[in-house]
C-alpha cells in the first residue's frame, strides 16, 4: 500500500510520526510531500523550515520541548552574527541546524536538486518516510502586512518569526508558483498512492504553498487515490501555530466546517474525499465527501497512529 | 609615520602585536598587506586564515594556547558536518569562527571585494592596525606533492592540516597569481609607505604568495621606503609552523642567511634592504644591505616591540 501525505510544519511532522507508526503495522509505503514556501536563504544558507522539522522529528532528533529545530542545540554562531551586526538577527540559527544547512547549501550550489540534496540529508536520518519537496523550484510564501508604518510584502519567516504573525496582515503570496514545477517523484507518487493524507498542517501556509504547485492540484483531482484532510482546528481553535491568524487574513473561519470549505470536496472541484474532524467538531458536513469525527489530540504516537487507521478507514 | 608590514600566518599576527605597540609609542600608523595565499573554499564558506589569525589576534579573540582562531571555541558544527559525512573533516572550523566565515561569503557573494570585507570584519575587532589582502583576486597556494601514491596538486591548507606536510613535497604554486592585482589600497600604502617591514612570517608560503602577486614586487622594488625583514629562522630552525618544510622544498638552507639569500638585497634586485637576525646569528650577512643582530623571541609584545624599534633604526 503507497500512502503519500501532503505535510508542512511540526504539524505535519507530528502526524508523520502516526502515519510511519501504522504504516509500519500493515506493511504500507509513506511518501511525504512537504510545503517549501517557508523556505529563506539566511547569511547565505538555504534553510528549508519544514523539511527539516519532518527530518529531524522521524529522524528522532528534533527538540521536542522547543517543537522545531535539533534536540540539544547550542547558539554559538547565531551569537557571533549579531556581534558582527550581521541582519537578520531574530531567525533561530542553532549551530546543529547551521551544518545541515550548509550540506544543504553547498549541494545545491554544486547544482543538485532539492529532492536529491534531501535524500542525501536523509541518509544520515533514515527518517522511514520518503521525503519529497513539493518542489526543487523556488517557491516562497510572502506576506502583505502593515510593517513599521508601511504596507510591505516581507518574507514568510519574518513575518511569523520577527512579527509573530501581529501585524495587520493583508494576503500570503507564493512567490515563484507560477513557475515551479513539482519535484522529481511528486507526480509519480500520487499517481501511484492508494490513499493520499493532507496532514493537520496550517491550511494557508503550509498545505496551500504545496497546493500552488502547477500540476498538484490536478494530480490530485484526476488520480487514482481517495484524498482524506484531517482538521488542524480542533473546537475553534488551532492545534498550534497560528492558523487562526492566516485563516482570518484569507477570510475564513477559524473551524473544522471553515477549513473543510477552503479546501471543498473533490466532487464538486475542490481537494477531499474524506474530512476527519474531532469529536468536539462531530456534526461538521462536507457535502460530497464524507466527513467522521475522533479525537484529533496527537498527544503521542500510538494517538496519531489512530487518527491515521479511522483517517485510512474514510478513504 | 607610515608603517606597512607584509606578513601571513601566526608569525605575522603576534609580529604585528608589536608593531601596533610601537606605532602607538611613536605615533605611527600601520598597514598590514596580508597573504591570501591560505585561503580557502570549504562546505561553501570562504575562508581566510591568515586574514583571520591578525584580525583575531589583534581584536584581542585569538586563542593564545592553539596558536590559531578564536578562543574559547566550540565544534558543534564541525562535529555535526562529520556526522553528515561531509568532506573535508580534517579541517578545523569551529563555530564562533563559522559566523566569521558567513558574513565573509554572504559578503563576496553580494559583489564586496574582499578588501572592503576584511575593513566590514575589522569594524567588530577594531584591530588597531588597517588590514588589507595582498589581492582582492583569487590566489590560492598550491602544493605538488605524494599523496596516496600518485603526485597531485593539493590545496596548501590540505598539506598543512591533513598530512602536516609529512609527504614528499615537490613545489609550491600560486594559483591564480599571474591575472591577480593588488587589492584596493595596497599600492597607494606601499607608495606612501616610511618603511616596510617583512614580518617573520613564513618565506616560502606566507611572503612568497604576497610577492606573487604582480605589481607589489616592483612596488616594493622601486618605492621610496627602505624595507626591512626579520628573520623567521632562529639558529637553524623555525621559530613555529613548517618553515623548514617548505624550505627544504625549495632548497633553501634553513637558517638566517638562507632566508637572506632568498629574499635577497634590494641593492642587487631582491627585496631588502635591511635583515634583521636572532643574536644567536650574529654575523650573517647580506651583501648590499645592512644586517642587525637582536634577540627576535616573540616572548611578549615588549619584546616583539623591541625587535620592530631595533627593525626601524636598521631603516
Amino acid at each position: 500500500m503507497q500512502i503519500v501525505v501532503l505535510a508542512g510544519g511540526i504539524g505535519g511532522a507530528r502526524f508523520l510520526l502516526g502515519v510511519r507508526a501504522h504504516a509500519r503495522r500493515i506493511g504500507a509505503e509513506v511518501t511525504a510531500v512537504v510545503n517549501v514556501g517557508d523556505d529563506v536563504q539566511m547569511h547565505g544558507l538555504r534553510i528549508c523550515p519544514d523539511l527539516d522539522s519532518v527530518m529531524y522529528t522521524l529522524g528522532g532528533a528534533h527538540d521536542p520541548e522547543r517543537g522545531w529545530g535539533r534536540v540539544g542545540e547550542s547558539w554559538v554562531v547565531k551569537e557571533e552574527l549579531a556581534a558582527y551586526g550581521a541582519e537578520p538577527s531574530w531567525f533561530g540559527l542553532g549551530d546543529k541546524d547551521v551544518a545541515t544547512h550548509l550540506v544543504r547549501t553547498t549541494m545545491l550550489t554544486a547544482g543538485y536538486p532539492l529532492s536529491a540534496v534531501t535524500e542525501a540529508l536523509c541518509a544520515r536520518w533514515q527518517p522511514g518516510v520518503r521525503l519529497l519537496p513539493a518542489t526543487d523550484d523556488r517557491l516562497e510564501t510572502h506576506v502583505v502586512a502593515e510593517v513599521e508604518g508601511e504596507r510591505r510584502a516581507i518574507h514568510f519567516q519574518e513575518w511569523w518569526v520577527r512579527y509573530r504573525g501581529d501585524v495587520p496582515t493583508h494576503r500570503f503570496v507564493f512567490a515563484g508558483a507560477e513557475a515551479a514545477k513539482p519535484a522529481a517523484g511528486v507526480l509519480d507518487a500520487l499517481g501511484s498512492a492508494d490513499v493520499v493524507l493532507v496532514a493537520p498542517s496550517n491550511p494557508v501556509v503550509s498545505v496551500a504553498p504545496v497546493l500552488a504547485v502547477p500540476g498538484i492540484k490536478e494530480a490530485l483531482a484526476d488520480g487514482p487515490a481517495p484524498v482524506v484532510g484531517v482538521s488542524p482546528i480542533i473546537a475553534g481553535a488551532a492545534v498550534r501555530g497560528m492558523a487562526d491568524r492566516c485563516l482570518a487574513t484569507i477570510g475564513v473561519e477559524c473551524s473544522a466546517a471553515g477549513v473543510a470549505g477552503l479546501y471543498g470536496a473533490r466532487s464538486a472541484g475542490g481537494l477531499l474525499d474524506g474530512w476527519l474532524v474531532d469529536s468536539s467538531d462531530a456534526g461538521v458536513e462536507l457535502p460530497g465527501a464524507r466527513v467522521r469525527a475522533v479525537p484529533l489530540w496527537m498527544t503521542d504516537e500510538d494517538a496519531t497512529a489512530a487518527m491515521v487507521a479511522a483517517a485510512l478507514e474514510l478513504a
